[in-house]
């Protein structure tokens, strides 16, 4: 049984190998085809590949019943047009809640802390002076610090759970909403019914929802308008999860403190978009994740299962 | 008894009220005099005082025998002239190791992040790509993360001790240096005679020196030599302890990765200095700290041993 590994990350391929009935095969996953004599693969590991690349393996790899992608949100493999009555399809969930997790608390605390701000009076030979020496403390109606600061987190899954011991390491008063409530990794998590109690009581909004139907425009007009004046959005899951023309209207006219977006509802986010000058945004490039970590274990756990025939880990 | 205490932060006189020997009285901390009725005080509070005050209060407060400043380095009040036979002088070390270190962290993650490269192309409404998407994965020889990165922390006291717990909850691996060596908070701490040792093996150098005789210049040209080419320099200590020329030939020369700057040689940061616009150079203006955390506590506890006639807290 042939299972194919792209060549689009360092992945080493001694970490998955001892499977007596599996032969390891690195694909160029960039190419608009996959070479002849691996066409008859059972098992295709996917990360950052071409459209055509995917495309064409949907059409050639016949024998194909499982894709292991390391992507968190694999919408592209969803969408190349496989056969999922007979291929399967695993995410990387899990794989990125570090990296992202990482990214978000920067994002953060360059809002709280101004960075951006700093940065464009340092480009112009300026001394920043109103944003350093002696500040009030915790005023409130500001978002200054992670301290104190109310931090809700829509969509409370992986990536929250791993980013929500810093938060809490820095004073911030976490509170979650998911699709279900309870209390996950020591948080409150309510369901989304609630929004309408929680968006005012919140200094700082992290968006990590996946990008699917039920998120689309999560974020929208009504939404934005409960938050409080001084509020800071973060969004590290999936563009379309904000409404972007409601965002650029709430920032323009000063309705929230300010947005840190990770990513878009097109992205590259085109040239001339009216958000790379909106008021108070502070735009990065997809880049929370990016880089899986622990890939080889997880292909490990869920080859192991596909030999068993128990379920997979990640299954979309 | 009278204790004064200023008008330029939040102070809850009430919880410092109760000792019966003690009257509490507000001064304008930023005006050049103190109303006539005040000059028999035995004890002042300092924060963000003018110059001009402080050395009135040098020249008329005669009874004066204890200051308690809030600053964690109370260099305005040690060169403002008071006698220091007759007046102690404590400092606010501690109340600034939160606020400081979450802005150590906030330019450490903005750093490795390159949240001012990103900001760079966003105010020139382009997509910076090169940022995003797909990245290497801890390469070796790049400070991308703080994950496995090797953060030596030069100055290993209160705000040190603060910042390294959320170090280590993001993956970094934290050594430290100060006068002496040893176990500190979980951390192996070296003396500054194993610096040439120290600083080819760091990714990430955080200075949280003081600034006094022997900090001057503590980072000269020999030091950040040993850096590797792509190590951060950040320092949230004093300016003095960095020489800003040598900084600024090894940031030009690429010698270093980068290096973000709270304190400079000069403040504000003159008009027209060559640091504004050197290379991969991230400036803050003196925004670490400058809000006091539990200054009435403190304010307290010393009080208390004033009166019992014990050793002060944080003396100079
Ligand atoms: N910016 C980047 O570079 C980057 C990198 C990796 C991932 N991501 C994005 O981040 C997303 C989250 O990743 P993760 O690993 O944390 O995923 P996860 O563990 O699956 O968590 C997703 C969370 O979203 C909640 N959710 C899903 N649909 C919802 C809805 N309609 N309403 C309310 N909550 C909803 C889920 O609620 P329940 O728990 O109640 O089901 C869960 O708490 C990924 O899907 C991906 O799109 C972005
Ligand atoms: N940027 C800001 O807004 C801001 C705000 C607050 C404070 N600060 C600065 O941060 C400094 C540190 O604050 P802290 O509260 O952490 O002070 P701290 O607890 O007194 O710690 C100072 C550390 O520096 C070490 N040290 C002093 N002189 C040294 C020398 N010559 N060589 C090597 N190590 C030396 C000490 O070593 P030992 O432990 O071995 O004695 C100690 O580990 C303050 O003095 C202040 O200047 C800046």
């Amino acid at each position: 049984m042939k299972l194919l590994y792209p060549n689009t990350l360092k992945l080493d391929a001694s970490l998955i190998s001892g499977f007596p009935t599996i032969t390891l095969h690195q694909y160029d996953a960039k190419s608009p085809t996959i070479p002849q004599d691996l066409l008859d693969a059972t098992i295709l590991v996917t990360w950052s590949n071409s459209p055509a690349n995917l495309a064409f393996a949907a059409q050639n790899l016949t024998q194909l019943r499982w894709i292991q992608s390391l992507a968190a949100g694999p919408n592209d493999v969803l969408s190349a047009g496989f056969d999922r009555s007979r291929v399967v399809v695993t995410s990387g969930s899990g794989l990125h809640d570090a990296t992202v997790a990482e990214h978000t608390l920067a994002l953060l605390l360059g809002a709280a802390r101004r960075l951006h701000e700093m940065r464009d009076f340092q480009v112009q030979g300026k001394w920043p002076g109103h944003l350093g020496g002696p500040q009030p403390d915790r005023e409130p109606g500001t978002f200054r610090t992670l301290r104190d600061a109310r931090v809700l987190v829509w969509g409370f899954g992986n990536i929250a759970k791993k980013l929500t011991p810093s938060l809490v390491a820095l004073g911030a008063k976490v509170t979650g909403v998911a699709r279900s409530d309870g209390v996950r990794a020591g948080v409150q998590v309510f369901a989304e019914d609630r929004l309408p109690e929680l968006l005012p009581q919140t200094d700082a909004l992290v968006m990590i929802l996946p990008g699917d139907e039920t998120t689309k425009h999560a974020l929208n007009k009504e939404r934005l308008a409960l938050l409080p004046k001084h509020a800071w959005v973060v969004n590290v899951g999936r563009g379309m999860s904000v409404d972007e023309d409601a965002l650029y209207e709430a920032l323009e006219g000063e309705k929230i403190g300010g947005a840190a977006l990770d990513v878009f509802e097109t992205e590259p986010l085109p040239e001339g978009n009216k958000l790379y000058k909106a008021k108070n945004l502070v735009l990065s490039p997809h880049a929370a994740g990016g880089r899986p970590q622990g890939a080889e274990a997880l292909i490990v756990d869920n080859l192991r299962r596909f030999l068993a025939g128990q379920e997979l880990r990640n299954k979309m």
